[in-house]
């Protein structure tokens, strides 16, 4: 896409809206909120408004930055995802979800990737006393749902889009990061173990299925403090990624969750954190969180995969495009 | 309440999530967004995205404050309320509502009310080609719809909050903003014609009333640019508020918009704003948006009314009180 066509399409969105494109889009997102949120209190999961701005928030967003604000005085973050809330909100009840929007202002090199927001909204899931496997099964289960769901309520909205979606074959595939790493390394992309996988070799990978997929299983070394370490795996995490087929690439995150205050601790080491910066968090975990397992699934990417969209932007009323100042 | 004992409520979140009122309020929470959408959905009405930061965003929040932060070098706020993006959304559909997160540095002092927070959410709907009429009918509708919906649903959790809900008498009462004055006077309140209601005089009429009722056509000089004012008379504007009874005030605000570039215009230049630091809104205006009509109904405000709360922060999972930093 040429940049300046790019830049027209976000920057003069009041234009750009009244695309009859935007319209159909629009229409099927509502049915997707709407799938998400049936099926997650259809499984007794309870809906928590999240938070959106607090003392800290998560870290573990690759190479995006987080955003401030003087609160009264004090330093308060943006939500980058509402992860350490969601730990909270299991003292109170089992199942919880929220529609999360979250800030990461990420490189402006990551507009080529044309799946990048500076601000998105997460559905974001999570149990108490679950483990990665019964994430992985409660993701797959709504993933499915919501795609047949909206393929019959919005089957006109679709064809208008021209997008056939083709219905994913349950069981996805899982496939471990070590697996993902020898598949690519077989079409030319050199991953070292123990990175996170670098975008361009995300959007291959996802180019070479047509059906979601998971990734599970990544190194210590490439995320956040709050993934479980696996106990019986040192340097392995109990946790996944949902990868979009024909290069739409990552969709979901989760995994099971350190609950243990002195791995955390050890954790936030290992990665060079200050645990003073996480006051209230490291009390919480101090005086107890169930174990837990839950996880993110982005809604403008699901969007922009049932609908075939070219581009994250085109997946979102207001987008905020990295780097481009726009309503 | 005492200072202390609030503080620890809010600052200790971790802990107080933990007792049985959190977790019947979260319940009841949860029937009541689900009931607004399913309300909102059965009338037309398309959920979007809202916004979270843009370069505006609405001026007219009583004495609050706006928050910023740095996006790529510019100065952009946290939405305070995402009124100028719901006109935007009216270019693509012509029903629209989203669950928006507002923030709103509230003077510290308004922990004094028990009803305001920093950190709050609104339902925002609006429609195209709409009277202030129609948005009362159908606030009016859609709040009854939410009260009698809970009722049954969860009356095992209201019955243990302790709290007796009445059903709303229909159709909801009117009465003008200088009928309100009226019956303030009455009662000893003396607000001048013009102004605001303060909230010690709005808790008061709220006290007045054993079922919600609405207050309309404000004086111009008490609301924001967009707020229409009414052609036939000048200085009144087709807006309204939605007060709860037995005290616990205001809980929808809204009207018809001005929709026409040199009205908005003058009536920045009335409030001595820079129409230059509105630049997407004014050019938006400019090329033209349908004439609507909307409101946001708070859900921390309607989930204190309908549990019966003492405070707005027992309304909410993560509670952010005006000046005191919390989780």
């Amino acid at each position: 896409m040429e940049m300046r066509e790019l830049v027209c399409g976000v920057v003069d969105r009041y234009r750009y809206i009244r695309r009859p494109e935007m319209r159909l889009v629009l229409r099927v997102q509502d049915e997707i909120l709407s799938a998400l949120r049936d099926f997650l209190r259809g499984e007794g999961f309870i809906e928590i408004l999240a938070p959106v701005i607090g003392p800290v928030t998560d870290p573990g967003i690759r190479g995006a930055r987080q955003a401030s604000i003087d609160y009264y005085g004090h330093g308060f973050k943006l939500m980058s995802s509402m992860i350490l809330y969601k730990q909270m909100a299991l003292l109170s009840v089992d199942r919880v979800f929220a529609l999360s929007p979250n800030i990461r202002l990420e490189p402006e090199e990551s507009v080529r990737t044309g799946r990048h927001l500076a601000e998105f909204r997460q559905v974001d899931v999570e149990m108490a006393h679950a483990t990665y496997h019964d994430a992985m099964n409660l993701g797959e289960r709504m993933v499915a749902y919501v795609l047949g769901r909206v393929s019959r309520a919005c089957s006109g909205e679709l064809e208008a889009l021209g997008r056939e979606l083709r219905p994913p074959r349950t069981p996805f595939e899982r496939i471990s990061y070590g697996e993902a790493l020898e598949i690519l390394r077989s079409e030319g992309f050199r991953v070292e173990y123990g990175v996170e996988i670098p975008w361009d070799a995300e959007e291959a990978i996802s180019s070479m299925f047509d059906s979601p997929f998971w990734i599970y299983d990544y190194p210590m070394t490439a995320r956040g403090f709050y993934d479980r370490e696996d106990p019986e795996r040192p340097g392995i995490l109990r946790d996944f990624d949902l990868i979009y087929p024909e290069g739409f690439g990552e969709g979901v995150s989760g995994g099971e969750r350190e609950y243990q205050a002195e791995r955390v601790l050890e954790r936030m080491r290992m990665r060079g954190e200050d645990p003073r910066d996480y006051g209230w968090y490291i009390e919480m975990l101090k005086e107890g969180v169930p174990p837990s397992a839950g996880f993110g699934i982005g809604v403008e990417r699901l969007t922009r995969y049932i609908c075939g969209l070219r581009c994250i932007w085109d997946a979102v009323p207001f987008p905020k495009v990295p780097g481009i100042p726009s309503p």
